[in-house]
């Protein structure tokens, strides 16, 4: 692990990472050596330290990568977080920040082996997404939601992905990706304007397809009409959900054309 | 600094602490060498930790606690994180948790000198809080809304407390406060059922006054009608608002009967 740039596995106590969660992070798929969508990733990671005001310096954060990329895995993950540094008590962030990066380097997570063939299962979560416009978008370090949120898979074994509700009864995204279905053969996914993350990958297919995907309001009701579902992330990539329960009825979704363009598209990026 | 008991000043970079805001924590007051309220302290930590689901070791908390106030200032702040501790890459929680607890003492802030007597001024801060009924009222580490708010004093430089609402323009609490006021003659605190953190001299108060003072949804509108106005919090105790910037506007409020009934019940909690 690297913690500004230095071989190190633990950070100060005082961070205000940890006091406040006041901080970003990004999740960068590392595929045959390199970094995907590296300049993506720090494009959002620089977006949301403007949002809350912490110094983000891209050069160095682009070397400190390069440095563990060395030392990575082939095929895996690089996680990067980014905090305001050391504080003192209280909210009020110091005038001038020492920001904290931390860079880690895990295993790819791997998949179910007939997953992408068959589809994955999905649940709808208890555990609600609260409004906040300013922060919506952006992957900061207050999480809780997403934490309860996983708690609820003790309960569905079965599931790849849950899914979340916004305060209104639209459906928002998963977990731990961004959701994508074909309404009334429209190939749509939701718009977060009010919560969730801009996934990099969602970003991605919004560019790819341009005007063929479109985001939209989607309420809970329109969710069991979905002719297809996939759920992606720049980890795992794209993919689909062939069974999803939804109070207490089972919807049924094909892998049809939308998310097997999708796929062949992530397996493209991939140079797979 | 005391981490699970042991003098340190760092802790592991993957706690999830850090990764995701994935814990709770405390701020108290040292007063002639004692902890005030530390009981309820503890139990609204054990209130939000049987929230989150982390597991909360009460005989060794407070044995650290204890082990902390011998060192520190006879007046002071002792301050206690509680993470889920460190974890793998993703939200989900381990299944056997072993939670992080961080205890630190730092001196007491000092209030300027005629505060108490001539009362502070507020402002009304744009950062609004979101509705996340699960999580209201526990003081986790999802604090970036109150970060944000905070720095909100930047443009405000004379005030003492900041004011916040919620998404639908009721008056919850102050940034680092809770906001009691009278209202038509009536002692009034903002009701925390959506958003906000139940402070424990507010709980104090609320226990202390009885019937008096009551739990209520105050819609901005009535704020311009506040005939008292006070904040309080565990730290600095009772602080009259005589001013407060509403819309352009100024409002002034004297320091009446509630205000001193706050501010002496304070003063014989302190042995003052």
């Amino acid at each position: 692990m690297l913690v500004n740039g230095q071989t190190s596995d633990s950070i100060p106590a005082n961070d205000r990472g940890l006091a406040y969660g006041d901080g970003l992070f990004e999740t960068i798929r590392i595929a045959a050596g390199r970094l995907l969508f590296a300049e993506a990733h720090l494009e959002r990671l620089s977006h949301g330290a403007a949002v809350l005001g912490i110094p983000c310096d891209h050069a160095a954060i682009r070397g400190w990568m390069e440095t563990a990329l060395a030392q990575a895995p082939a095929e895996g993950v690089l996680k990067l977080v980014l905090t305001r540094g050391p504080g003192g008590r209280g909210y009020r962030p110091p005038e001038a920040a020492q920001p904290t990066c931390v860079i880690s380097c895990h295993p790819l997570p791997e998949l179910p082996a007939t997953l992408l063939e068959r589809g994955g299962q999905a649940f709808l979560c208890r555990q609600r997404l609260a409004h906040q416009g300013v922060l919506a978008g952006i992957k900061h370090l207050n999480r809780l939601e997403q934490v309860l949120a996983s708690q609820e898979f003790a309960t569905h074994h079965e599931a790849f992905e849950g899914l979340m509700l916004d305060q209104e009864n639209r459906v928002v995204e998963g977990t731990r990706s961004n959701l994508f279905m074909v309404l009334d053969g429209r190939w749509q996914t939701p718009a977060l304007t009010r919560c969730g993350i801009r996934g990099i990958l969602r970003q991605h297919l919004l560019e790819h397809f341009g005007g063929r995907l479109e985001e939209a309001d989607i309420p809970l009701a329109r969710l069991h009409e979905a002719e297809e579902l996939f759920v992606a992330n720049s980890v795992f990539g794209v993919v689909p959900l062939t069974r999803l329960e939804l109070d207490g009825k089972v919807l049924e979704c094909a892998i049809g054309p939308f998310t097997q363009a999708a796929m062949a598209r992530f397996r493209e990026v991939l140079g797979a």
